[in-house]
């Protein structure tokens, strides 16, 4: 199987680290505070805790960050991304307001992360499975679908595949423009649990074919 | 119960119809043709076949036309519109390159339709659920979701009580700035069924609270 690393150490971080773990890959969690990597891996009994800045060891590496906090470190690490496949599961919601991105309209976060690391090979996942539905691991009685866009075919099938192996089912989004769509379909399933149109361990489920 | 007005005959009309009939609605179905009309009146056994032009009967019409269409007749009926509960259900894709929404980014065809017909209440619904989808009533074994948004809080509320008296779950998906994501999930959602991760009788279904 393949190898992951996570940059990041919050509840995503864990949710997709236990992806990682189920698929059977080789995994590497690395925190500015190597204490919080350390927990996640002691509770997760799985993966190599490490600190921001040590090597990457993943040939696929999640950027498990709120978006400002994943720009940044992709440009900070640009050499160590060069090559790889870098996974954004950013929702770059204007907090403050609630009711916009903080992303230019016409472009995305995906978008901000592959300009900010351009030799990296960007895809866009699990920005629309919550921590929780993502560490179930199913919704609404059939494996969770995580839904994967970028531009290159080998990155976006090797995160299909992650996701799959570890039991879930990895989708096909599209190009890295569908970006845009999937970041409004997060901001939406946010905006929705927050009124009680659906829970934090629930939001959309794909229908399979 | 309320009454509606449908403008067109097409799919989408007809699945829309069946929901006011479900509903107890009083409905009318009005075209370009009506023949049309008749047509799909006829195969509901509901409702009264009209030509576009006759007086809308409806408290809710529904613009149940591709987007040029609907905003053309929204500009074209704008006096009989003023003070109606009008729902746009489009999805302005760019059909040409499925790739992008005729629509501009920091817009939403249901900001278009409102500027057209300025004096009507104007909400989007019906957008992220597919002809077959809405006709079945059922996704993933549980009434189907039907997002609203919109600004007038009266009329949301009108289009979510419609939906819930047919049997399905009205969603308050917010003002109609919302209409964006609408937008962006229902194209989403059509790339999907195209791309085989979904069925054109399936989608995205809001998993419950």
């Amino acid at each position: 199987m393949t190898s992951v690393s996570i940059i990041g150490a919050g509840g995503m971080a864990r949710a997709i680290a236990g992806v990682a773990k189920n698929a059977g890959a080789d995994l590497q969690v690395v925190s500015r505070d190597p204490t919080e990597a350390r927990r996640v891996t002691t509770e997760l009994g799985a993966g190599t805790p490490g600190t921001l800045g040590d090597p990457l060891t993943g040939e696929i590496v999640v950027l498990a960050l709120p978006f400002s906090a994943a720009t940044e470190v992709a440009g900070q690490q640009r050499e160590a991304l060069a090559g790889r496949i870098v996974v954004d599961i950013t929702n770059p919601v204007n907090f403050a307001t609630f009711d916009a991105l903080v992303v230019p309209t016409d472009s995305s976060a995906t978008a901000a992360i592959q300009e900010a690391a351009p030799e990296a090979k960007v895809v866009k996942a699990f920005s629309t499975t919550f921590a929780a539905t993502l560490e179930r691991g199913t919704l609404s009685g059939a494996p969770l679908a995580v839904l994967v866009a970028g531009d290159d075919d080998g990155a976006r099938r090797a995160v299909i595949d992650l996701a799959n192996a570890a039991g879930l089912r990895g989708v096909d989004a599209g190009n890295l423009k569908r970006a845009r769509e999937l970041e409004a379909l997060g901001f939406l399933q946010m905006t929705l649990a927050a009124s009680g149109g659906t829970t934090w361990d629930g939001g959309f489920a794909l229908v399979g074919p």
